[in-house]
């Protein structure tokens, strides 16, 4: 069986189960005193292409999707490594402009290594320090599914072959963590980690799409592309975030729109979900 | 500039300088309570070939080259992170392989990511703690200079166009950390290497290259190719390690072949010092 077969669950599942990766669907690893460590890898065609993007920008991009994870854990950043892999033939200046980028989001970065590569690689590591980490896994019903801000701006901006710049979410990371059973950051697209949400609670998450702030120049189809870095958190207190829907018994998750049923896509990185052509 | 015309060194100085990153020429970064982070990134055709390994030993090697930085670091390691990028016709039973490697040395894996990616490409993160790091510049004239092991293995397998397996040096590594001045493992080579604890530390470093052991197969050309993965220390105490030279007043490294000056050349980790058919 080949990944694209088994996708990103499968694997992830079979790992599990024969002991060889405890949890890596997780936002972020939970270590001792509080630490809390994720990484995340940017590869150029794959999750970017540097015709759409400045190197700051994608400097900043590579922090914030791993101070996303962070957020989603609650916690207070400390540190980012970064390994850079990058063509001979890449100029100086633009690495500089991208380690400001990823500089940034204001975390310093303390460690890490530059390679040779065919293509542009970031893989940076992310450490912080949580007092609770919510995790995915205690959402209940009749709690409130809040996000932090409005959906959709990742594939408005795809469709206009550019790369959105995505929310740094820390201080409402903090917030919510303090009180939500279940939180995560919406990556995969609103269906696809509502249903994350859903199978790790043991609930079903139903959404009222109508209650979802589109970004501007977003539409309901945008929703599945993901990449949108707001967080998603299943709440007794929805402490003034917008209430796109709740927790109910039994499991999935069931998106309506004005009543009406509605279907959404959504990521998988295996290639499995979309077409060969599509980036990420 | 191009990154081939700065150079690592190059590049690493002038994000230093512009203060965009802290001391990540360093083997692994030093947070608060002792933690040690280290990242290393092995991507296909410049790290390895996947003709010259098995999936399992490249598992194995990616977690090796990491605990060698925390070996080098004195630390106890605790976890590894494993970002896994592979294209989407890899076989599920190869990845699985894969990751019993990346267990092999005993480290738990407890997070990361995985990705579609057009080469197969692993970043790593290993953590542990260390009650003391002993850096790359305390090094002082007096000190011996010790190897944990014997050197040119790596270079011997590549010109049989296969991988070495690089050892594991963590508990060699606790004990010398509790002693030495200074402290790093051998991956650029040992000549570029002990150059480095030279410059780092303002002070000579003399090799009598008839003292270094060589691996089975191994030439002196072959130390110039690093990968080795053993520790190189400057200590008071040699603790039983192989002496092969020692820290004197003055700046950059002598090797000598029984009284004769030698030249070793080096690894150049953006193609400026090797062919560019070179792996790496």
């Amino acid at each position: 069986m080949r990944l694209s077969e088994a996708g990103e669950l499968g694997l992830l599942a079979e790992l599990e189960r024969r002991g060889l990766a405890r949890r890596i669907e997780d936002d972020a690893a939970q270590l001792g005193g509080g630490l809390v460590v994720t990484q995340d890898a940017l590869i150029e065609d794959v999750h970017f292409r540097l015709a759409w993007t400045s190197y700051r920008e994608l400097g900043f991009r590579a922090a914030a999707v791993n101070l996303s994870d962070l957020a989603a854990s609650g916690a207070e950043p400390e540190a980012l490594l970064v390994t850079l892999g990058a063509p001979a033939e890449t100029e100086l200046d633009d690495v500089l402009e991208l380690y400001e980028g990823l500089n940034e989001p204001g975390v310093p970065v303390v460690g890490g290594d530059t390679t040779g590569a065919q293509l542009l690689t970031l893989s940076v590591t992310a450490l912080g320090r949580s007092e609770r980490v919510p995790g995915r896994s205690g959402a209940r019903p009749g709690d409130a599914l809040v996000v932090t801000g409005p959906l959709g701006a990742a594939g408005a901006a795809f469709r206009q072959e550019r790369h959105a710049r995505p929310p740094v979410r820390l201080e409402e990371g903090r917030r919510l963590a303090a009180v939500a059973h279940a939180m995560l950051d919406i990556s995969d697209g609103l269906a696809v980690d509502a249903g994350h949400l859903a199978a790790r609670s043991g609930c079903k998450v139903e959404i009222e799409l109508e209650r979802v702030l589109l970004a501007e120049g977003a539409t309901v189809e945008d929703l599945g592309f993901g990449e949108d870095y707001e967080l998603l958190a299943a709440t007794p207190d929805a402490l003034g975030f917008a209430e796109i829907g709740r927790c109910a018994e039994g499991s999935g998750v069931e998106i309506r729109l004005r009543g009406e049923p509605v279907a959404l896509t959504g990521w998988e990185h295996f290639g499995g979900g979309r077409g060969a052509g599509d980036l990420r």
